[in-house]
């Protein structure tokens, strides 16, 4: 066992003060950067390549031996090569027995293979010890010193050992190895990558239809409707007012779509009365996209609230507002203070401010270093009691904003409604089952089953231990 | 000693590719979360349960025992149980001896018993090596893969390699170990997932009394005065007006407040002529609140800022404009541009928009994420030039804002002077005391004693090391 | 070797509770309150000293033995002395001969001498295995509970075993160590604490020209101009009108720089049908600062929202706007809306919203913890495809509001052009050369050239690897 003393070099006392050998197969992009990187970080670096004729590329302190003879000198050897290519690394089975083999590579598109890279090189390498690593990091970042991208290295294995020692290599390098378990999660980690913001893409899918679908809507009740019935050219309202109309309502059906499964979830547990069964699937999706659901609804808040706030520089808003002066002038009569609009539009006016700013409040500590820097209860806190707060204000917004059009018959273009009072069902129903929810003969039954409490404990034959919590 | 090689399996290299065995006290439902999710780790674990029945809520890969025998199975036992039935553990004393025994309980409030629960349990178990671990996280967390909630785990303990072994399993879980020293640590860790933001406290206090006081001030002022002497109903002012008064009144006197103990400080060391006695207690505290209380002031300083971008939405101020508008119209007259009007409004707008800039800009470095990545320079840079660069700037907005109104009679209703100056009392205060610190006369003999020169050495007879440094 | 089996105490098993001892050499400040630090953290401290006469400042529970003495009693020593006194070290270079010798010291100046102090302490103490740490920490942060400053330790040192030692104790200390390398990072480490926001400097020099250069445009062509042709003073435009025609201006250019390099480097590459060839110097630099660009750009960016949507509140705006009404009320007539230019004004306002609020997400996603939990896929979407978008945005946004202005005469006084026409130069000259480099007939050799291929591999004699990647 002369590997492993090498292997320990890096934990155990020794009086030398070089790190240890490591050794790469592969001489791509990749392979050269990482070579080159660890070079700088004092180990000493071994190439297994096809051909040893030095190429210039090839880092000047490196060696470049044939493939067998460079991995018999280093206890760790990363497979700096294409997972097509990995069937030659089979004659060296013998050599690669008991070394650390690390596997970097990455694949072109999700699920690419039935079985991840790393597992199919532990196949090829019945006794070598496979760790997966590096790939989450790019050649780009490994050479660069501003690394403003991620330096997060996850790392799985099913040996610990080789694991911890790849782990120590990575902290050499200054990135953060993060171990996700064993060589089962390679899958994942290599899929990893390859990814672009997966969990974002149900909420803003969601985001762009709902905005499609109002913007239709509002076209056809505010721009073709009166150009047939008024006789009105106001197609410009496609840029500003139809925008500032869809803003406010995606947001505000977002905002209650982010507690609503929460609710739904309340309701579950309280109709099986217990808390040991499994949601259906879509509810428990839907619960894990809470958080972009609201990000989304926060960032369409943000634009109704830059797109008001504009509205008084508009040529249109400008002639609007004239309108009334020039025939108060023209009437030589000036009007008293309608003392019941200003209460009406101050107080729209607050309300959709201060619920705005509790909004931002709670996705302040959205921020991945904030919700780190509070404990659970404070996270709970601000995300479910100002959260609630924030969706009370903005509700009390919408309908202080359009009350007097409820019972208008004018709103009601081709017997449609208003889209302001569409926005309206999903935060009015959450509310309104909240707010049940919360009656002490509704509310101690629930708290005793999420404590653990089973109304037929005998009904719940899960198999596994499932924790079904919902974190409203 | 067969424990102690069996406890070092992490880190001592061995042939076995799974991880130690780890023994779990209680199945309730953290010890059953915190089990599901070490065997999805790669750890064995054995549950010590009262009755050794596999109930089907404990995870299928775990064996269940009775105490003893679980408790000789593993080199660490976590005692997942409350506190008050820890004396059932006295008669496993024996067995516990010499092995690491992870406290991991909560209490229902803050400092409910004298002793921390892990010094209790160190009592009843003297031989045990006791560890404090894993209370800040919960079962939801532990089972989520989205961990939103912090990751750190805060561990303490007597003995080194029990907490280096315990901070092992913390890591292999994928959670942050933050080693907080010896087991007197414990009441504070315990403490600390009770605590709902303990740092907020005061300041959320301060501002929403400052709040509540400005406001009966300006309802006196603006709505009841001008009700009884002017026969105006001006009750609407409470939505939008009164509102935007308090916002940048209370934003300023907190701002005020973040650099009035680094002035008192500065006074206090220069009187005493020495670094090397501690502040007053009142004033320790407040400097430790001072990032809490600038935040608070710059959302106060953001409400402000919407609230006077909206004025022009409201109808009031639409039908103050279009008085003017109206006379001049009827008069058959255009008044010519005020150019010193033009000069004052111009002014307090660019000076309040600066100010807020740079408001907006300390508040950014004030995210953990950011103030991590800057040296210590750049943020005492950022803090305190940039800071008093806000409090100047904001101070002169206030000031040329309102200048006109300080000898106007009119601004004195029932002789009260207007809450606008009431709001320069503080920082006006600091700004005069920094600027007499400044001057090198003064400045000379504070930065000596700040490097630790003292003018009566003698006099300093403190028993312990104390450092009091202004971070200003 | 007795010293390295006390030495491995932190990671090899042992039976006593307490963490090894450790030697502070030097009283000063930072060396009492590391020690009162290390002693809270469960080491024993020995502090050497010229006289063992026990000062009441130093910690209750350290000792004070002279240096040789203090030195034999711990394997690690930590030099708290100033470099000017390092060569009293000398005659003691025999007791600390293979002893972990920790260089925490820090210069007055950036590259005060020609090697630094580690490395010179190195050359004095030849057997002495020296780690340098620690002087990146404040005495304060040290003291203080509520560490908001940094707790980032770099570490270098060429044993890796001694560097292994040292950043356990920063680990106990609750500090974050970052292993550098080998002693040759010495220098950069020791300039570290030194400067200040080094990567910012020459995007706010270059800001901060711009400003003042365009400054002084406008008030020749917008003051002076209409002062002396028109005979109107308006002075009072450089609070809020000329800053308002700046920050939009410096914020587009500063954008079109943030793109620009990425442009030129795809050129260059294509020119030289090679990745490996050292891009120019200047071009280098050029690209490691565009993050900070892009954030200046976003901070006058923001400047000039606010500003614009402020504008209503401005007396001289006011005035304005009211001129018109007043005109058509005297002259008995009301005006029928223009929609050209409600299509224009709507237009324009909506592109710069909408380009803002793209801009805003690429600037959330700069943020270090938000840019640390996206992958190298996601990073490069947001800071390449949307900072694009946002940059057509911007430019579209620009030439919408300026487009009438383009032919008319009384764009051009003094035979000038409209600083607005200034602006747009870089960004379309960026956007033009992007749109060329997307042709299929372009970008496949770019590709290619980017993944490796050389057009002529014979004529790239670099003599060291070097990657040339543009991020964008």
């Amino acid at each position: 066992m002369n590997t492993n003393s090498s292997n320990m070099m890096a934990l155990a006392p020794n009086t030398s003060k070089k790190r240890e050998t490591v050794c790469i197969f592969g001489t791509g992009d990749f392979g050269r950067a990482l070579g080159h990187k660890m070079i700088q970080c004092g180990y000493h670096v071994v190439y297994g390549s096809r051909s040893t004729q030095i190429s210039n590329l090839i880092p000047k302190d490196a060696e470049v031996l044939s493939h067998a003879e460079a991995a018999q000198k280093a206890a760790i050897i990363i497979i700096a090569i294409q997972r097509q290519h990995y069937n030659f690394l089979t004659p060296l089975a013998e050599i690669l027995h008991g070394k650390v083999v690390v596997d970097i590579s990455n694949n072109l598109k999700l699920n690419q293979y039935p079985e991840s890279n790393a597992e199919y090189l532990a196949q090829l390498l019945p006794g070598a010890r496979v760790v997966k690593a590096f790939n989450t990091v790019s050649a780009w970042a490994l050479q660069s010193g501003a690394l403003d991208a991620s330096r997060q290295v996850f790392v799985c294995g099913d040996d610990t050992e080789a694991k911890e020692m790849v782990m120590n290599i990575v902290r050499a390098l200054g990135l953060t190895p993060l171990d996700q378990g064993s060589l089962l999660a390679a899958q994942e980690i290599e899929n990893y990558p390859l990814q672009l913001f997966p969990m974002w893409k149900f909420p803003i899918f969601l985001s762009l239809g709902l905005t499609a679908f109002f913007f239709f809507y509002c076209l056809a009740l505010d721009v073709i409707y009166t150009y047939i019935y008024e006789h009105n050219n106001f197609s410009f309202f496609i840029a500003m007012t139809i925008p500032n109309r869809i803003c406010p309502v995606v947001a505000l059906i977002l905002l209650g779509l982010v507690y609503l499964p929460g609710v739904l979830a309340a309701i579950i547990q309280l109709y099986r009365g217990t808390k040991y069964r499994r949601f259906p699937d879509w509810l428990d999706k839907w619960m894990l996209c809470r958080k972009q659901l609201g990000l989304i609804a926060l960032a369409f808040a943000s634009l109704h609230a830059v797109f008001t706030l504009a509205s008084p520089l508009r040529s249109f808003v400008k002639w609007r507002n004239a309108k009334p002066i020039i025939s108060q002038a023209l009437n030589n009569k000036t009007e008293p203070l309608d003392t019941t609009n200003a209460w009406l539009s101050d107080s729209y006016l607050a309300l959709g401010i201060i619920g705005f700013f509790f909004f931002v409040l709670v996705g302040i500590t959205s921020l991945p270093s904030v919700s780190n820097s509070v404990n659970w209860r404070e996270f709970r806190f601000v995300q479910s009691k100002l959260g609630y707060l924030t969706l009370i204000l903005c509700t009390a917004h919408t309908l202080v904003y359009g009350g007097k059009w409820f019972l208008s018959p004018s709103a009601y273009k081709w017997y449609l409604p208003n889209i302001y009072m569409l926005s309206l069902v999903v935060p009015c129903a959450v509310l309104v089952v909240k707010f049940v929810l919360i009656f002490p003969c509704v509310d101690k039954p629930l708290t005793r089953i999420r404590q653990g409490w089973e109304r037929n404990p005998k009904s719940s034959e899960q198999s596994n231990y499932i924790i079904n919590k919902s974190a409203v």
